[in-house]
């Protein structure tokens, strides 16, 4: 049996630094620079955390993969099995020179740096490793968003974890409560259900539900409220979740909700439904967005339909206009169209799906229409 | 009276940027890029917290500050005073190019992006804004690692919260107990001794106190083990505490404990003591360092021994060798040796101290002993 690493073994973890490295030769780069983040644990399994002192696996084409790490740090990274992968380690201590390390092993004329590099590391990698420096980005996209087999799993149990804290929103969301105790609850039962942390908890009631991105604050919840709940992380194997559902408590306030809330559900249902392999992104945004504008709300949809989703919760591919990029089978993104109604209220839907062979599955599946809690 | 955000006046935002602009100009710069973070809460009071989406204050030398931001996330920037600091601002949404405007605002043939801008960011911004690129760090650091008295009031404040964790540490850690449990209460007593959020806690027990960086493991305690707790985080405002000590349950198990921590007590004090104005920095690691290397254990004390702090638990001036930059009056930072002995036990002291006009100031004031818990 081969070594796992959470969801993923490591003749997996392999095959990824292999096609990394093809990737990057096709790309017309000497090397990658990956520093601590999603990109890293994609590539080793681990994903680190240092900030100022730097970690960097130099991934340089024709060469051997080289892990940099802080001697003090290495102890985080126990779990790579670093002989298996062909990654060489060298550590470093304080008052060293990581960066020198990292040109010994890479010098060229064209290198690119993980998006998540702190310009900190990613200007002084690029004044030691000298040429030009560009994005690692569009190289490892074209690897990460693509999931196999296990790493649709581990979504997939995601999306079970999360849906099961919503499943039990009746014992936090109530009316004398504020949008805060209510939040607090809710990240206990997140980890509670599986994840490794509660990494977002929004609850928008009333006038806050308007705001996207509004998380958490003091207002009491009254009878009456339309509660937008959008919340997520990752579990321990690091992939993510993300779902939102509107709730109301008792009879909606405003007359216009159960109304304006149709619309909403059947221009998420739509742009689920254009999900399939050979379809753009923009035109699942725009399968939402039609919906939305024919009815009159255009100007309420003030964000793109979803994001990618993976070990990072926002990630390639977005789903959002001028994106004509083709959908293929192991996508995974969100559709989560809102209505947002200035001071009154408002609603959002959130799924995440995964493109199959043929279309599309939901690893959502909790009921899509509004939820009326008792006031 | 005029505007607070957290800690800061509206007049003292405003002082910084003026110095930020000053500051930039005298680096011949013809600009500051700073994306969401410490440096942005430090310039505006709101550090934001966008990732993929562009948020950028703009800061040219000779103009207006504009402040680019995408509109979903414009309310969380509702309590800053943009017309009192006299910043624009230019919100964005999907499917625009945030870029443009930024390039609209500052175009020369040298500026600087905040340190912790994502590559994602740094390098479009490159690519639009031209010319040579650098980091801010060495510029913003001038006024970042000069603690006004606002700034000292609230790293106390900070520092006293977190002298209150450390206060009640009998109430979880025990025997039998494991360091994951442990630190869970922990953590829900940094943030209810006031603190925003348990940003790291660490519990290192046994043989995983001989790592640094350990954090927490399902590890049971037991007695005879000297435990170290690593723990702090910021306070609503922004400052961040930090404090170790070192716990032991009952007679430690070694018998070199007690000899060994009292070099490491001594190294401690001797580091604290001289810190003064006018002393470089390495000559506080060394003051620490010294001691803990005369007594044979130099090679057990892995790491510097200290780093800065305010709205970044780690931020300038390090406390490390090759550092020769002189202390002045308002400078804050940890001063925290450690001596871990592999595969046996660790003990680390660490304080926060404060630079003062003619000395040093300690914000945490625990005894520093080993300190002896039930066994």
């Amino acid at each position: 049996m081969s070594t796992h690493i959470g969801p993923v073994d490591v003749d997996a973890l392999r095959a990824r630094l292999d096609r990394a490295t093809t990737a990057a030769s096709i790309a017309g780069l000497d090397g990658l620079l990956v520093t601590p983040g999603s990109d890293l644990r994609y590539l080793i399994g681990a994903g680190g955390s240092s900030f100022e002192r730097l970690t960097c696996l130099v991934v340089p084409v024709g060469g051997t993969p080289l892990l940099v790490v802080p001697k003090l740090e290495h102890p985080g990274y126990a779990g790579v099995p670093t002989d298996e992968l062909g990654v060489e380690v060298a550590t470093w201590v304080d008052g060293e020179d990581p960066y020198a390390l990292v040109a010994r092993a890479l010098k060229g004329t064209r290198h690119a740096v993980s998006d998540m590099t702190p310009a900190l590391h990613a200007l002084r990698l690029r004044d030691v490793v000298g040429g030009e420096q560009v994005l690692a980005g569009p190289v490892l996209r074209e690897l990460r968003m693509r999931k196999d087999a296990a790493e649709v799993a581990a979504l997939r149990a995601a999306g079970a974890a999360i849906d099961r804290v919503h499943a039990r929103m009746a014992e936090w969301l109530a009316v004398g409560r504020t949008e805060r105790e209510v939040g607090a609850d809710v990240a206990e039962a997140i980890v509670a259900e599986g994840h490794a942390v509660a990494e977002f908890v929004i609850v928008g009631s009333g006038p806050n539900g308007a705001s996207p991105h509004h998380d958490l604050s003091d207002r009491v919840i009254e009878a009456g409220d339309v509660v937008v709940v959008d919340i997520g992380g990752p579990l321990p194997g690091g992939y993510c979740s993300d779902s939102t559902r509107t709730y109301v408590l008792g009879e909606p306030r405003h007359d216009d909700v159960w109304r304006t809330y149709a619309v909403l559900q059947a221009a998420q249902a739509a742009a689920v439904g254009a999900v399939r392999p050979g379809v753009a992104c923009e035109a699942v945004d725009a399968a939402a967005r039609d919906v939305i504008a024919d009815a009159g709300f255009g100007e309420f949809f003030v964000h793109r339909t979803g994001h990618g989703i993976g070990l990072d919760v926002h990630e390639e591919p977005y789903v959002v206009g001028g994106n004509d990029l083709p959908l293929e089978p192991g996508m995974a993104f969100s559709v989560e169209p809102g209505i947002y109604l200035p001071g009154r209220w408002g609603a959002r839907i959130e799924d995440i799906v995964v493109v199959t062979a043929d279309g599309v599955e939901s690893v959502n599946t909790r009921p899509r229409e509004l939820v009326v809690l008792p006031a």
